[in-house]
């Protein structure tokens, strides 16, 4: 069985990081438009988004912070973490084929509320940044490892 | 042939308000866990969630966030804006069931690079606020009248 496990606060150190990685693919575009409700014809109308200054369909900027949030959730401080706040810079637009790296880092923690401050980037496969930010979060009070979920298998139908 | 319509910036003016509502249902948090690839047990395995002190399995919070970029795409500016920043502050947890209203308020313009900031206010179906930030985008220069894709089926297969 997969498992999943978190650092935490107590655990955590200033300076740690840690990566995450994921291949964005035209589905996961279509799935943004489901989930969201944002059908922008930028995103899925080729023909148009052909005629805008990206020459193609981009994907939603909140994607990258999705994975953002994935980021923290799964990888530092990982399960049972509560997100506080996040800002976000958008810098450059992604496309499908694009493979997006988040890149964590912890800039501060403070006693209090166990809260965890982390220096989130995101680079494309050509290591141009994309989207910078900076986390809040309460870090975990106790160690878990649990089962990992596996992830929900999605058809796109039309 | 439904259409989807933008406001331009000279079009936009201080204290304009939009509002866009959904739903979030337990197969959208599926969606998001795949789509994101967060799988974190919280959001996905109701007997481990039944555990913590949510009771039950809860949305990923990023998901409200999409709520926000999509209120922005499609309603206040609409197609044409351009995401520069976003912050968001997590104020409350979402589950599935739960109707999330983003209410959008212009605060402020800047001619130069035609900016736009908006104050961005998430509240569930008892009007207690989950979700709050600010945006700031580039408005559309030119009008535009689209049509509007549709949303794209997904089927949850496991």
């Amino acid at each position: 069985m997969p498992q999943i496990s978190n650092y935490t606060y107590d655990e955590i150190t200033i300076g740690q990081t840690a990566t995450y990685s994921k291949l964005i693919e035209a589905r996961d575009i279509q799935l943004f438009a489901a989930v969201s409700g944002d059908v922008n014809p930028v995103h899925l109308d080729a023909a148009f988004a052909a005629t805008t200054q990206f020459g193609g369909c981009i994907a939603h900027g909140m994607l990258s912070g999705a994975i953002i949030s994935a980021a923290i959730a799964m990888e530092l401080p990982g399960p049972g973490t509560i997100y506080l706040g996040q800002t976000l810079r958008f810098s450059l637009p992604v496309k499908p084929g694009d493979t997006l790296t988040v890149h964590l880092q912890v800039t501060e923690k403070k006693d209090k509320r166990r809260m965890v401050t982390l220096d989130c980037k995101v680079f494309n496969q050509h290591d141009k940044l994309v989207l910078s930010g900076i986390a809040e979060v309460m870090a975990p009070g106790e160690k878990l490892v649990l089962q990992r979920p596996a992830l929900p298998l999605v058809r796109i139908e039309g």
